[in-house]
């Protein structure tokens, strides 16, 4: 099977581990990663969880080198709107040069690439030239509950102990220029339902008397941002470091990332920044507040005139070093009870949570990353921090007391979690070299 | 059959206005409602519109009688939350006293109780003593546009010539204690869609950076009202009178519309109404800005950390005397432009529109229908203006030339436009015996 066939197989599992109904496809997903590494002579195994299958593959151990721990996941997001993809999400197609589908870069491409790399090198040596371990999850895009419940297990930690731990899950600014990123945000998500009338009302017989809860959440969602776009919650900034001027001027050159070059590639017409920060300072380095759903009401054709029971919005904060998950989302709760308005009940409700974090891009593993990033796409990387958030890797870090390292093949037009995800073909192709390199560049670190 | 099963077969049709799928269902209940006239003795025709078709029906012509126009729509609100219905909204079922349907209050109930009520005197008379027109339309729900249209051909207003038009289309205070309402609200709908980034994005890899749409229609329509609950649209109260004092005493006396009873009945634990204002001046007298639904982003199960491409509003308000429908939506259109945030791009669009309107509660006509109210229900009725709205009758008491008198049947409790929307079967026959001595009474007015 070619490189492509490969990825298209492993692309076409529907594996959305937020809805229960892909449940038997994320089950499906994981026996697919251990038929496949046990193919490649790893000893892989599924550890069942109360959601989501984990998947933990071992090269045959070598004696005296250092063992890489390698994460991903293999579950992808939601595909809705549905109707706005141009090919079936889980039957990829391939156009001008990108292959399409749900998990395409984030993340099924990058494991795929890592899997082939090791493939690559076990074909060309007989054997991997160190101890590699596999540490795929199904449940990264709901929170990794499972994952990190798992990894206080002594005996889990045990099996997952390791010199360094690589992800690949990460961005990349340009084709040409590799990313080797240094930070990661944080994140929690919760939800705020807001609760009026016991019945929906008409907005004539009652209108003007009863609080309307649309009218309500609305007011409290806008309270939770000044004019200059700052987040108003209490103690929201807390414990936020500055932004060391050396980041600030690398970043300027971090290529796709100005302010015009993001407002084209998002299609506005013009950014709306916290004041006093470029777009990428506000990505890579400040926290941010973003409703990511909003409901109530009427939402069918024509027009019903009602006040509503209730209205929810669905609601993530991206998170930095210095800020803890569950103090911020007490702290927003605080808000909205202080900003709820009278003649309104609220419901808060925390869902899952993921720490900040930083590496040191200079250790030997760090080095060995960067050179293999060089060597494979011929640039050498620029250094960044993550929008995105990994919440188990934090955890995983502190917990085996090891640097995690992460060198990214997410293009910035990829379009993870939008409709028509994809990877480009070249990139992929690069990802798999990189892979290979980059085993064989770390074997030579002594541990 | 009995009347109540009269009234069920008329509920049993789903005659939905606002949506298409329904649309064969309105027309055959037109075509119900042309049978049932003619059984007894009516000249009833069906006008074909580009909506939904009109029925006019005449009794056999007496001469040197008024002639009463009788009004009301046979079209109904979607049903839906269907899933808060206890019953089946299309198959009326009976429960303590009460039979629960779509449109058994708003406004199919009523009409069949004018209609019985004609019955029972020509079963007595042998032939009604004065002229009735019935004006039944299968749009109040979603704008009367079609009738609106109707009645600007001069034939048409020729057909409907009469002395006094004739509305139960509204509410009554108690169950004994009937209302006799001389104020309807107008009223306008539209919608607001914002527009942020051509595509939905990971809120970690853009967030900060891009304006989140639901976030800025949050903060478009919490700028609509201050702390004080007025609505802030420049200009928005221009041309509003003052609540005269004899109205403000009267509004104190209206059982079930003290701002205690209020609450009780919706289940809020306190009103929220505009400051300086009793909760009924508000129902009866105050402009209402309402939401009345909202969505944008993910609303599936779980969480997706996405900015969505856009996010939209359905809102309607709610008009007195001396504010024009069109003139306040480019108001509200104004408002919104300029508080539309940066990066966002706005669509506002307007839906119906209807002018409020007073009629004199004192003309010879006026008087004989509170007689009728008086006699039927034991006690004089408390006069009172609508909260609600029913856009053509402004319209066709301004055309015809003769006063709109509104004799409701709708109880505080009726759930109308909600789920489990109902009538008092003891309401339903007081109703019959209402409008056969409005008819009677009215037979002896000199025109």
């Amino acid at each position: 099977m070619t490189h492509v066939e490969e990825l298209t197989k492993f692309l076409s599992i529907p594996s959305v581990s937020a809805q229960p109904e892909h449940a038997a496809d994320v089950d499906r997903c994981a026996d697919y990663l251990v038929q496949k590494l046990s193919s490649l002579g790893f000893s892989a195994k599924k550890y069942r969880t109360d959601i989501h299958p984990i998947v933990v593959a071992h090269s045959p151990h070598v004696e005296g080198k250092p063992t890489v721990l390698i994460y991903g996941h293999y579950d992808v997001m939601p595909v809705d709107p549905l109707s706005e993809w141009k090919s079936d999400p889980f039957a990829a197609e391939i156009r001008e040069g990108r292959i399409y589908a749900r998990g395409a870069s984030d993340d099924k491409g990058e494991i795929m690439a890592h899997i082939l790399g090791a493939q690559e090198l076990i074909a060309e040596l007989g054997s991997l030239p160190l101890n590699v371990t596999y540490l795929f999850e199904g449940e990264e895009e709901r929170g990794s509950e499972s994952l990190q419940e798992l990894i206080k297990d002594p005996a889990m930690q045990k099996e997952l102990a390791c010199d360094v731990i690589v992800v690949s899950d990460t961005g990349m600014a340009a084709p040409d220029v590799p990313s080797f990123s240094y930070g990661l945000k944080g994140l929690c998500c919760f939800e705020l339902e807001v609760h009026g009338p016991k019945m929906d009302l008409h907005s004539g017989i009652f209108g003007g008397a009863v609080a309307n809860p649309i009218t309500a959440l609305c007011e409290m969602l806008a309270s939770t941002h000044d004019e200059n776009n700052h987040v108003t919650v209490e103690g929201f900034y807390d414990g936020v470091a500055d932004i060391e001027d050396w980041e600030k001027e690398s970043w300027k050159r971090v290529p796709g990332m100005s302010d015009a070059e993001l407002a084209e590639l998002t299609g506005v017409p013009s950014l709306r920044t916290e004041k006093g920060f470029s777009g990428a300072e506000c990505v890579y380095a400040r926290p941010t507040f973003e409703p990511n759903g909003i409901s109530g009401g009427y939402e069918g054709e024509g027009s019903k005139t009602v006040i509503p029971t209730h209205a929810i919005a669905k609601i993530s904060c991206r998170l930095v070093p210095g800020q803890d998950p569950v103090d911020i989302m007490r702290k927003v709760e605080a808000h909205f009870k202080k900003v709820c308005p009278p003649g309104i009940t609220m419901k808060f409700t925390m869902q899952h949570a993921g720490d900040a974090y930083m590496s040191n891009p200079h250790s030997p593993f760090g080095k060995a990353a960067q050179k293999a990033l060089h060597d494979t796409f011929g640039n050498p990387p620029v250094l960044v921090r993550e929008g995105g958030s990994i919440p188990v890797v934090a955890s995983m870090s502190k917990i085996l007391g090891k640097d995690a390292l992460f060198l990214g093949l997410d293009l910035p037009d990829s379009r993870i979690h939008s409709p028509n995800e994809n990877m480009r073909l070249d990139i992929f192709e690069k990802g798999i070299a990189m892979a290979k390199s980059l085993l064989l560049l770390m074997s030579e670190v002594k541990a």
